[in-house]
């Protein structure tokens, strides 16, 4: 019983300083939702751990939820959009490396409530980007 | 570069009644993190949706976090568990056939921050159970 999509999202080679950023991480995290008009309930939670610590957030939304974890220290940040409804892709790839540093972004999306004894075919898109153009 | 792993939990055939329950879906979140020893930062966020919608968790932790939306119409339940520290694997199926009437649960657990142009084996775990005994 399919109940929605999940992209699962891993950028490497991002600018570790931009991981440590609370701020810029805050404003990805509101581009996506944006984009994607997608509504967040209540407050989102955010978490700075302490050096050499990134930062985590989440947002609980009507369409489910958005999270983000930054690993300064190997320059990685990973993402989930979890949505129940259909959306477009957003583009993870483009905006990532602009705005985080990112040389290299997968994207993974995968069928969420099905029966994944077919899990082959559920896992929809994957892909893997190396190298920064420009 | 390996950041953790996470948990994919989908499950069918639940109890409606417990996954409008938002007690009962705190208590489960409790008991994995408690029996997974994870610790919780700040206050989880829980939201009841309105009727026939179910109910939305979502815990920051120190490792990484945990979400879960149900969804009563459909008799389902999905949990994400995403730890950037080794940790056994939780009963999933026992735990969630006993406390929410689960018929079928399945379990995909994937690698984060990884190289996932080798996808496949990424895939460390996937299992599907159907049928509940008894």
């Amino acid at each position: 019983m399919n109940v929605g999509i999940e992209w699962l999202i891993d950028a490497e080679g991002c600018s570790p300083g931009f991981l440590r950023d609370l701020h810029r991480m805050k404003r990805v995290c509101d581009l996506i939702i944006a984009d994607l008009d997608l509504r967040s309930v209540g407050e989102p939670m955010w978490h700075q751990f302490p050096a050499p610590g990134g930062v985590t957030g989440l947002v609980l939304l009507t369409e489910s939820h958005l999270a983000c974890h930054t690993y300064p220290e190997l320059g990685v940040v990973t993402f989930n959009l979890y949505c129940c409804r259909l959306r477009p892709e957003w583009p993870w790839e483009a905006r990532l490396t602009e705005m985080l540093g990112a040389s290299r972004v997968s994207v993974r999306s995968l069928a969420r409530g099905e029966d994944v004894t077919g899990y082959e075919e559920a896992v929809l898109v994957e892909r893997s980007h190396s190298g920064r153009e420009g």
